[in-house]
């Protein structure tokens, strides 16, 4: 797979059951996700720092589609390698070394990204 | 790979190994396995109360594999997509956001079942 | 400390810090505390199972004090002893006997809400 | 508090619950317990081994009692500070240093353990 | 207890332990307890917004004292209230309201050091 | 896929990525790698002891990766099965059902190495 086909299907696959999910009726779960666009805007932080707040959390949290999901809006949002790396670097400390496979998956992607 | 296979897949995955681990003359392993079957079974609480009860743990500890065993338990006791819902927004709630990614693939497996 | 004084106490602490948070004016804590209010309310599934539920993810997540909290509205909602050692023993089971000096402090803090 | 105090403490409140949560007839409860003593007797094996396993997945789940526990069955085993204490540093290295505040009261009760 | 007196006995069992478990000879722990202090240096990343990473890192782990230390370090650093109330909301929507317990002694002990 | 292939297939991927992150010269990571490997040399533990705690962390910590790796370290210290079982049963007990799809593909994996 190339890695524009591994950003390309990531994101497919995220924006169909999203709207799976959104087709429910269910208040609980439309609000939350509601929340998850209005939490990453800018405010007293601004969006760079935002961003990195939610690299940090999916990485301790080991969740590799979450961090797939902030290393691409960190991207976006213009933060560098060094700076991405720094912070997966405090992630990994505070995380300890399980975190370390979900490590070597996010710089998989990050260069999938700047790459495709 | 069709809705049916998805759910046939998991299925013999798991019986195969299951039998591969009581293999094992492991007297520890036997018991939990024991116990997991024992402990869903009605009592004070209906078979329909603790498949809930099973599949919330499975989604606020986000592991896809015990999540889809008891979505289709749930499916098999009658449950309906509602209150699957309902129980699967306070685990997203609880969990928060990092849970997304396990309801993502919980819809997409219930799907599956309703299709299967 | 006599039983309805635990009780009390852990209330206490609880109204006056979430009276603190909501003083700022911070949406996003706002709106999750409000989400959290209404995904217990009853619906699909009645506030027996809902705080039922709550009960086992808090149990399995290891939060002391949320354990309290939905013990304290499984007893409200009318729960008996039998129902709620069935969901604590699905939760210890699901989530291991690291689960279980939480256990005890939930076997306490059961004991004091009956003779508060 | 004196040392001794401090272990007694934990042991007499460790084994009034106990007591407590077995006086009620759960049957998956009683049978989680009774797996607790007969996983960490010996076998394959040795008593010192499973005992330093216990303890390294005490801390790395983070939980203080579990920690305390097994640390006191270390003691017994005559395991010395130098085992336990690469034991304990296995376990912050893998857990992050998210687990060093459990690291300096697992360190402060084995003190204890010593003088009491 | 007053607030000075609350970060102050923080600060102190924080130390006298750090101590005990430098006094030991155990390199690894010792390269940890090194390590923890250069991630957290400014480098691509300022410290300000390192310490906040650290912060939510901290409180979706859900580690008490963990949160404390960084909450004092933004205090250091000069991040106002509003800075770190809106860290504070992004770690409690993706870490869940299971956070919440934490979230409320972040809180008190955020006021403690204003007050400190 | 062949026994041998999956073995090659998870040991190629780790290895390319570990080159990957390296090739940075983000110090912590570099040190976190570094410690990662003094951490289970022989010391007051020996080897085999030591592997056997990176496999019960791994296993509670529910990091599929890790567990597949401190197999193929206890594999090369000698462990035999009913040793590796006895581990896996202690760190199932203690981390719950929740870790049994971790232990399906954790038997697998150590049957591939040992047709590998």
């Amino acid at each position: 797979m190339t890695d524009h086909n591994k950003v390309a299907e990531f994101n497919e696959y995220r924006e169909k059951m999203n709207k799976r999910i959104l087709q429910d009726d269910n208040k609980i779960l439309h609000r939350i996700f509601n929340l998850d666009t209005k939490a990453f805007m800018g405010g007293a932080l601004d969006v760079r720092t935002k961003e990195l707040l939610g690299l940090v959390a999916s990485l301790v949290l080991r969740c590799d589609d979450c961090v797939k999901y902030h290393l691409e809006s960190c991207n976006k949002a213009g933060l560098n390698g060094k700076e991405v790396a720094e912070a997966l670097s405090i992630a990994t400390l505070v995380g300890g070394t399980i975190v370390i496979p979900h490590l070597r998956r996010a710089y998989e992607y990050w260069d999938a990204l700047q790459e495709g």
